[in-house]
């Protein structure tokens, strides 16, 4: 029927990052053969500032895999946060809570070291690639129709033809939208009433670890990027531009959030970048359709506060990469068929808590003084408890992979 | 000003449950006068049945100071509790998880060893006794008028005047009601849009220990009586009208709420009692005015998911009892000064523990299709974590005393 040149592969993946580039990496180490298309060009992706706190299992599929890079130069290891509340910071110790720890690495830095990795290894990774359609979701042979739009300009559409297609393509993803068009299944679904003011600042440190801080003031992040550049969050409405903040501004209401008897005052400097990030869950069920795959953000997205995003998505990258090293090696199906099962019942335990982190220390709008004295309640609950501790603890540093 | 017949005390009480009888007997036993006030007579209160899980802290004051009673023949040391959901009944082993047991002993049985040692010991409790006006809250004696209402026939108006004022009058306090009248404070409140349907039941155990079970027919509670008598309970309307629900319909609803792979089934009997309880969250703060204490459901009320309700009454009462003691003795009022701040401090851990046990167990009717599968994620974390049983096993068996 069609008349485009079309390739064939193995795994067809569509999307080129983290959970993409990771997939593709695995696979090709394995000798399966596959290809990523991605729409993006590669310095878009690069320099999209994106926060990033690793979980050890994230951390080793990095550097257990040879993908090396410089999580463990650039990367920090971070052995704790703090919990804020009252004007007050309560110190949680990961190792000695749960015997682990996370890095800080830059989401876009994982980016780099993937692409290098695959550039090095000879992936076929198309960058500025869009996909025009997805096809045959029902046959044995999915694929796309894709083309080039290199330097802004489109080229002739050509369709890539594999045995798996997976849909690696991020929240807004064209794979998972040919799924719900096409196929039954259930979206779940949440928005919250509030998002993130992030900013990126020319200043020292002010915490060598996360803060995360309730206040009347609403919830505030203090993390970091490097020894010059911090990164920090403020709660904001959904509809603030950030035009309408000034850099004086900014940093009054982030002072106002951590302000306390310990006398806490942030380090200030330029503000180089400015965004307003929105909040929602969402959860694709099942996260599979014949032979058609989903992974990381394309399947769920998650509020930002419990920073399970990307690691959501490399423990799915895992459990699909076993599932098609099985099927490619013995012909078994088994693994392929647990896949969405085995992937959501993490991303139910990391909707939770990504919820409770987040109803625990933002001020909802809504909400009665009753629940504001609640909340209070449980925060002095986990911070008093070594079990509490712990029960945080292990869900911030992660579930194993298996 | 006044013509009654005037009663000085050092301790005046009112209301003359467990948690005003437990401060007479403790008050009599270090010497300090007192005089406890109770509307009801005593076979009205040893006769309401009320469910009844203490922690060991309330166990050992019922133990340890001399009024012994039944709690440690009749009362059953429970080891664990059963959270239930999908069918499926998972096993928390208090002991082995937190070192803690709790002990099934109904309130009403509380009420008859309390108000048994106090007659032995010849405390002065006054039944059938109704209080008709707080006096004088903004003086150094405080005090009551009251009048007997012995076989409903009501007696002179007399007054009772003392240094320390107590209200330990239940939900509906008049204590409490003069504080909200005549002095600054807040009051916290929430209401949830659920019931408990309750039942007694002659028939035999149908399991060890507590189920507390979720299921697509709303929350269920199998809980024991004796051998021959259970206590049961299932999520309803706050409007539902007991005379709505034949034996066969109870049976039929809590059946299904308990249907599982495992084909756990109910044992069924004639059913005895038929209660609706209503479900509230309340704090009064402070819990005091100048020489006017409240003490348990007079200053907070919580939902009964958390079995917290006499629990956090008994520790009321101790460290008011403490405090009381302290002043009676030296003269010093630093502990009744910071009664408020202490007792709070727990009330606000137990609001949010009810609270966290209530949303994860409950159906709410307006929940959406992602919160109701977040629960069950949240579920899942619990009981396949070890921290998350003993976070959760800690919040049960109570926080100790001090």
């Amino acid at each position: 029927m069609t008349q485009q040149p079309v390739t064939r592969t193995r795994v067809g993946i569509v999307g080129g990052g983290p959970a993409g580039l990771m997939l593709s990496h695995l696979l090709s180490k394995q000798g399966i053969d596959n290809v990523v298309l991605e729409s993006r060009d590669h310095e878009t992706i690069a320099n999209t500032h994106r926060a990033g706190i690793l979980e050890q299992p994230s951390v080793d599929m990095l550097t257990g895999t040879g993908v090396d890079g410089r999580v463990k130069t650039v990367g920090d290891e971070h052995r704790g946060i703090f919990l804020r509340f009252d004007g007050e910071s309560h110190a949680l110790d990961f190792p000695e809570l749960v015997g682990a720890t996370v890095t800080l690495y830059a989401q876009n830095e994982v980016f780099v070291d993937l692409a290098a990795a695959r550039e090095r290894d000879g992936g076929d990774v198309r960058f500025e690639t869009e996909v025009v359609e997805v096809l045959d979701i029902d046959s044995d042979t999915p694929g796309v129709r894709f083309r080039s739009v290199a330097g802004g300009e489109q080229g002739p559409v050509e369709e890539l033809r594999c045995d798996i297609l997976v849909g690696a393509d991020g929240s807004r993803s064209t794979v998972r939208k040919a799924l719900q068009a096409g196929t039954e299944g259930k979206d779940y679904f949440t928005a919250y009433p509030f998002a993130w003011f992030g900013i990126l600042a020319e200043a020292p440190k002010s915490s060598p670890e996360l803060i995360y801080a309730r206040s009347e003031h609403g919830f505030g992040l203090i993390s970091q990027r490097s020894e010059t550049v911090q990164r920090m969050y403020f709660q904001c409405d959904p509809a603030t531009r950030v035009e309408d903040w000034s850099d004086d501004r900014i940093w009054e209401r982030l002072q106002k959030i951590v302000a306390g008897p310990d006398g806490l005052t942030l380090k200030t400097g330029p503000i180089i970048d400015k965004t307003v990030l929105g909040f929602r869950s969402f959860v694709r069920t099942p996260m599979d359709h014949r032979n058609v795959f989903l992974a990381g953000d394309a399947g769920h997205t998650v509020p930002p506060t419990g920073a399970k995003g990307l690691n959501l998505a490399f423990a799915d990258v895992r459990v699909l990469f076993e599932a098609l090293d099985s099927w490619a090696s013995t012909g078994s199906r088994d693994l392929l068929d647990a896949y969405s099962d085995t992937v959501l019942a993490r991303v139910w335990k990391a909707q939770n808590f990504s919820s409770w982190m987040t109803t625990m220390l933002h001020a909802r709008p809504e909400a009665s003084e009753f629940e504001d004295m609640r909340v209070r309640g449980e925060l002095l609950n986990v911070v008093s408890s070594r079990f509490g501790q712990q029960y945080l603890a292990e869900q911030y540093t992660g579930w194993p992979h298996r």
